[in-house]
């Protein structure tokens, strides 16, 4: 007799730590990925703004699950899920059955109905995306460096993050940063530390999740770090040449969408109730209404009172996975409880704001506090080595490490 | 009055070392170059087989001359060079106007007139190269993982290195080693440790500008890490499914070429007898014939003797330069003399050859060597500490740091 199958669509922190929870189950798991590597991505920011390399913010899956020997990493696409036959479809028409599935497939780039402004606007959530932004950040000031026309040259030392979320913020404090100090000196016709970035956000605050006052603690930090932030305006436009917002318009060539994000499509076939972002409505232990079979955590499971962060992920996960273990075992599943351990949000240099329960900090402290904590989760050690080196060396030169543009002038 | 102009075309080890040259004259330097980095191409082939992340083998060329505040640095393409205005053009159509230049855009991939094998056969001259050769052979592993049928499945785990040359051996030594070391026990349907690494030479001997019997210890390394080297063996053809070689035929998805370089297109307009691989017969002051303001330095230059390898262009670089500042002075130019310092090429983990003079070495001892003196001459100090940790951490682990595809299923 073959042992049960578990299928888990998408590796980010709700999959891997639903696999790694079902390491000692009498269970077949197989793990699809669009890509071969856990991303690391509460520190992609830092490659899109060349702090980082690539490699260092992530790691082959197999790699990771080398020595789980229950489990089998395929790299695919799953295109659509098949409840009622309890089969997932891959990108080239090829089925896998399942008993268990567990839906990790997180969330995408959402440009509220305006897709035609995603060329212009990258998001920020793939590798790839980040080192997209990265190119066009570094090649604005190559390009800026060889304009003769002033107009042409400040729109290339103009940057707009549109969106005030953590993300958002994380970007804009990064890149007055890198205008500021790592590239100061290094251009002969233009002053980088000139250059001027713009964070457009819609409502009155920057990080909603936190409480007025950190919203305001975070303003003013992002001002000291020479951001220039835009509250309650409304992004109206964006094409090759700026953003428009209502009756303004921003000349700038380089613009980052940090505004919003959908769920994954694969919540739809699922045939359960969505709420407004996209994300699959959940049974209080984590399975999807009228499907006891299949589970959903992370990014795209709404639950309410549990925000779409990291560890949120990680705790579904484990609990999706302990779930299905006592369901193998004939046992009643469990309700999902969520832990809070508080927030973080990084904004530059000895800049973040943080809340634990009634705790607030902000600067240093807060910084300080980021710093460590996210080291210490960063996945492999190899990994916690070099980006401890790189940041050491980047926090006491300036420079950034990873300050390489892949692809020639376009 | 103005002081005089010196442009300097491409940023690799000529170009650079012609602009550190010029850092005490009284002229204005300009660098032009299509990438924004200086690039360690003696490890582009350790990009490319996952050890090593990009940056790591790379600097932006504007902060390595950051301090020499008479070179200006521009990212562009010289399309054309027009000796009789003395200017260049670039890809945008702006001019740019010298007094002297330094002509140093090295080789580029040739395919002997067979430009259409290229989309199937990879080249290794850039860092975008690389990173598509890295993705194609980790991406062949896993689609093997995902093939049911056993002929295509053994086609993925074939690779195939065109060229005996440093490059390829150099190729084919880490791929082997990759297959049977880094991924052994990561895959449950395939076994990595089973692909087969054929390495292709047309001529009877690898690495053909070393003695034959160092040629043959080579030959032997390369067989005990497990690559399989035909010898005398010309390539007909190459497609999507494998390599022709007249009426033989080896299945291969996954295909490297590393057979044959030729000199950048921007020799041609200057008007000097090209050799037959393109390169510009110069004076032996390294100028152009008839024009005593440009100099070719680097793979462009042809000077009897005078082998396609760092060391040489680097002295060309600097040589070009002097010329440049005794031409000010009014002084004579001077003859260009190599200075031989050796050579190695490094085949594998312990493995490698060396030649300094009348000394041959192999193996451990050659690899030892190759091993320093190529983190000893990696351009700046943050990338040499990089690279240690990662080359000691993958020498103990053979675990390889930079294991990222970054594009999902073609």
């Amino acid at each position: 007799m073959s042992l049960p199958s578990v299928i888990i669509v998408g590796c980010g922190f709700g999959g891997l730590w639903a696999a790694e929870g079902l390491r000692r189950a009498p269970a077949a798991v197989t793990v699809i990925d669009r890509t071969n590597h856990h991303l690391f991505t509460p520190l992609l920011y830092q490659v899109a703004t060349a702090g980082l390399s690539a490699p260092s913010i992530s790691a082959p899956i197999r790699h990771i699950l080398e020595r789980q020997k229950n489990a089998t990493v395929l790299l695919g696409e799953v295109r659509e899920i098949v409840p009622q036959q309890r089969h997932v479809v891959l990108e080239d028409r090829t089925t896998v059955a399942y008993d268990y599935l567990v839906v990790a497939s997180g969330s995408i780039n959402h440009y509220f109905g305006h897709d035609d402004w995603a060329p212009f606007a990258p998001g920020l959530k793939t590798l790839d995306e980040a080192l997209d932004i990265r190119a066009r950040v570094l090649t604005a000031f190559e390009r800026a460096e060889r304009e003769a026309d002033a107009a042409k040259r400040s729109a290339w030392l103009t940057f707009v993050v549109i969106g005030g979320g953590a993300t958002g913020v994380e970007l804009a404090g990064t890149l007055a940063e890198i205008a500021r100090h790592t590239l100061k000196g290094e251009f002969r016709r233009v002053d980088p530390t000139r250059a001027r970035v713009v964070l457009v956000e819609g409502t009155d605050r920057v990080l909603p999740p936190y409480t007025p006052a950190l919203s305001e603690k975070a303003r003013l930090q992002l001002e000291r770090l020479g951001v220039t932030v835009w509250l309650g305006k409304r992004v109206t436009g964006v094409d090759a040449g700026g953003v428009a917002l209502g009756a303004e318009r921003l000349e700038a060539k380089t613009v980052i969408w940090a505004a919003g994000i959908t769920s994954s499509p694969l919540g739809r076939p699922l045939g359960a109730p969505l709420d407004r972002a996209g994300r699959v409505q959940v049974e209080p232990d984590l399975s999807v209404p009228g499907h006891p079979e299949i589970f959903v955590v992370g990014d795209l499971a709404a639950v309410p009172g549990v925000p779409g962060v990291a560890p949120a992920a990680k705790q579904m996960g484990r609990h999706a996975a302990a779930n299905i273990v006592r369901s193998l075992k004939k046992q009643a599943t469990r309700e999902f409880k969520y832990k809070d351990y508080g927030q973080l949000a990084t904004i530059g240099r000895n800049a973040a704001v943080a809340m634990f329960g009634k705790l607030e900090l902000s600067g240093y402290p807060a910084w300080l506090m980021w710093l460590l904590a996210h080291i210490y989760f960063l996945i492999n050690f190899r990994n916690r080595l070099a980006v401890m080196i790189d940041w050491a060396w980047s926090y006491w030169t300036y420079n950034r490490g990873a300050r390489i543009i892949l692809k020639g002038p376009s």
